[in-house]
């Protein structure tokens, strides 16, 4: 999935609504995962909000990706212990 | 992690910068992991201003979550593929 407005004619592009403003998204999946995946960072940024009422869109958003970069690395982490306990039981 | 400035005393509190931007972000991680969390946002954002200069800054960062979302969510289905076989492998 590509964050851009330039797509490709093989993508599809969704029209989504996060924060009250309108993004277009295009990507190789359905417009159902976009508007998931919009619906998601939509739903952290107003919980973001809820705790600190101060913060403008712009820091609200970074700091959506900062926790869903953190969670990301949290669940490489326990991809990878998986992964290897995988591998010793095959072996 | 905790993206809010009103952290409790036992918390770790990190001053990163992103995309030009002081943040004051929490947890219970160390300030390392902070700063790397930090640095891939900020990598994320400046590629999708290479592609799209016209995007302001809080475009960016919302596009930034929606693209770490999508990620988070293929590596979650990944997880769960590897955690069935995983366990069909033991039983």
């Amino acid at each position: 999935m590509e964050a851009n407005g330039l797509t490709e004619n093989e993508k599809i592009r969704a029209m989504v609504m996060i924060y009250g403003q309108q993004y277009t998204i295009s990507g190789t999946e359905t417009t159902e995962h976009m508007q998931q995946v919009a619906a998601i960072v939509d739903k952290k940024m107003r919980e973001i909000h809820s705790v600190n009422p101060n913060l403008n869109t712009s820091a609200l958003a970074v700091l959506t990706a900062v926790n869903t970069i953190h969670e990301y690395i949290k669940l490489q982490e326990k991809y990878e212990t998986l992964e290897e306990e995988f591998k010793q039981l095959k072996d």
